[in-house]
């Protein structure tokens, strides 16, 4: 399901949020918070990587309590969510892929080119492992789905994921890779979306998918 | 791709590693490295939900960083891997979706049951939010995958994904979620796998994926 940029009617109504918050605090605030979630990032990475002593592992975790314990002491109810203000500028800080604010998420930064073509390139580390030394086939997955759900809704539309299908040609691994969609045709509320993941010898896994515009959003 | 719980043959052997580590040990180490990334979990969430002040956030960073060159005062030069002891003990700690010390992944932990249907329950929070208040659709494919090529790897043969299939039948709420896969037939060297992603009230989505097992494996 893609929630593009723009106060969507009807369905989404209650849970999309509106924010009354000047873009320039917007920014300033993704500003802010953006360093803090990248030494996340590093931390997770270091978690999966680190050999040091058994005491020192358990020190570091008391300390990651602690910060965590800080970062509570005021805290949204519930997730992120997808926000966005009067001057038609949205946040999905949480969002797991894009999101700027989630250590979960590379993140991604998708590009949408002035033909239709929708990309991003990023570097998966060790945090998106499956087979040895190689991107998790489901990490690609999580990539395409998001990156053909922008490319789906084009017009600033929303659109949902009907159904994705996945061709895996070779596996990827870990370390540059780039990510690239296109709508291939559209009929009624369905859009056709093409896509592939690669790395830098070429494609690795192929993706079509059918998207819906749902029939309040027409 | 699987990596299933055996020293694989031919091509993967330059990259699966072997230790000369005992099952004992592999569990100790297992045991005290998981809370540190539990706790990064944590550290995550909340780097997602927290409102506290500007100065506070800017000080829990610095606080993060020095953690990360603590533990990186000694680590691994790449990716965690897929390891195996003499005892036939594997382990993947770095897995995006099953790796214990990895806090991209819930971690999932996946049961096979007797009779051949392979499941998982886990609790989806804030970072794998897509839509507000939604599973993101590719997480949904992300773990559908995993659970998929381990429901195909039955008998601890190495299998890689061929293709998968997604039908997306409605959103999926963030809290707790069930995948479960099982092989619904075999040709050859190919596995029909199907799969279920749901919420407590049924299905959400729906998958069928074509796993091959590499010819090297037969």
């Amino acid at each position: 399901m893609s929630a593009p940029g723009q106060a969507p009617s009807a369905g989404y109504a209650a849970v999309f949020v509106h924010e009354d918050v000047p873009t320039a605090e917007v920014d300033r605030l993704e500003a802010l918070h953006r360093p803090l979630a990248d030494s996340v990032r590093d931390l997770v990475d270091a978690t999966i990587r680190t050999t040091v002593e058994d005491e020192e592992v358990r020190a570091v975790r008391a300390e990651v309590d602690a910060l965590v314990a800080r970062l509570r002491a005021r805290q949204l109810d519930g997730p992120a969510g997808v926000r966005y203000n009067a001057e038609g500028r949205t946040w999905s800080w949480g969002n797991a892929v894009v999101g700027e604010r989630n250590a979960v998420a590379p993140p991604l930064e998708v590009v949408r080119d002035p033909d239709g073509l929708v990309h991003a390139d990023t570097v998966l580390g060790a945090a998106y492992e499956g087979p040895p030394g190689m991107v998790h086939g489901g990490v690609g997955a999580l990539l395409l789905d998001h990156v053909m759900g922008v490319a789906a809704s084009a017009h600033q539309r929303v659109t949902l994921t009907g159904t994705l299908t996945m061709r895996y040609v070779r596996s990827t691994p870990l370390g540059p890779v780039r990510v690239e969609a296109r709508i291939e045709r559209e009929e009624g509320r369905k859009v056709f979306v093409v896509a592939t993941l690669g790395d830098p010898d070429g494609v690795t896994v192929e993706a079509d998918g059918v998207f819906i515009v749902p029939r309040w959003a027409v």
